[in-house]
């Protein structure tokens, strides 16, 4: 199915370029541990950006359309869009202000989107993007009916024309500023989950769900 | 300083009304909260949407240009932009599918990025940056040359036209799902700072300073 990755010059990195991972399984890597995005598209030349959940179904991205309303009112045969999806992982702390960074990982994907309408396909869509955000979850939940499948929308975008920036690892510092006696080194951060907290009408007997008692990303 | 902030046709949330925020305070906690934005701009028709680290000053955005090569080609008089901060809280598990949902804060900024190039506005928009991520650190480190200062941009976008988005608390069903078999709850999620690691090349006697062993967001 994945075609070779090939840098367009709209995805080529301009700058940091050894930070570019064009491979389409890394940046595949980091679509999956996500579960949210930050989608672009411009109206009469003012762009937006949007955060929204994503899933992944092959090499396609399927976006939920909950935030989308601005920008399907543009749809047609497909709407230029760039859905954006950055995982942080620490703060970079050099010697000089200059060298100072983030390690983080980042995919950027320019398509055009279009919308899932035929009503299956939806539904399949919207299981993806569920199982995507919370694996399990699905199998125990009520399920659409008409109405709210009406009420959903989903985009989906191929992953055609991609590139992925990682920033990673230690302290990189000029060799001059290694003397300079200051504390270096990194911050990590990460996506804690925190306990599941039982909602206030849960039925009586109803334990938390493996799935949601050891989720993790 | 601060205007009163009225909804634009730009700004005014189309989907979910009952979660915008269009008051200034709630939108600084949130930009205030956050340090990563997602930046969008548009060439040829094309939006772009890349993570870059910011700051507030006032009623500005401060965004650290080093993400924005392709967007400062396109820079004149400025460019119009949209700066989105997207803090996630929690995963909301609802009986039926249709109602889950993420708890989150977001503010949309809508604006003219314009470069700041005076050498001496650039310092104290840099500090102003620094100090935001993590302050104390500015004090600590060797200072900006005029190379680097050089090397380095940085975007000012005014906080005119802009709306925040509040999604909180617990589950909301369809009156009809709260006897439908599943568990039902919130998922907290917050980033979570780990111990700050040495660098291998620290100088002996440098301790980890407080700013980083106590840093939290």
């Amino acid at each position: 199915m994945s075609q070779p990755s090939i840098p367009t010059p709209r995805t080529r990195l301009v700058r940091e370029p050894d930070r570019a991972v064009y491979d389409r399984e890394a940046a595949y890597q980091i679509l999956d541990e996500g579960f949210l995005c930050h989608v672009g598209f411009a109206v009469d030349g003012q762009p937006f950006v949007i955060p929204t959940s994503y899933g992944r179904k092959d090499d396609n991205l399927l976006i939920h359309g909950s935030a989308a309303s601005r920008m399907l009112r543009q749809l047609k045969d497909g709407i230029p869009v760039c859905v954006t999806v950055t995982l942080l992982d620490g703060l970079v702390l050099a010697r000089s202000i200059f060298n100072h960074s983030m390690n983080y990982r980042s995919v950027v994907v320019l398509g055009k989107a279009t919308l899932v309408d035929q009503p299956e396909e939806k539904l399949e869509a919207l299981r993806l993007l569920s199982e995507h955000i919370i694996p399990g979850r699905w199998a125990d939940v009520r399920q659409p009916n008409e109405r709210e499948l009406k009420a959903t929308s989903v985009l989906k975008v191929p992953i055609e024309e991609f590139s992925a920036k990682v920033r990673k690892g230690p302290v990189v510092d000029d060799e001059e500023d290694y003397s300079f006696p200051t504390w270096a080194g990194i911050i990590p951060l990460e996506t804690r989950v925190g306990t599941p907290i039982d909602d206030a009408r849960l039925l009586p007997g109803r334990a938390v769900p493996e799935y949601a008692r050891r989720y993790s990303r």
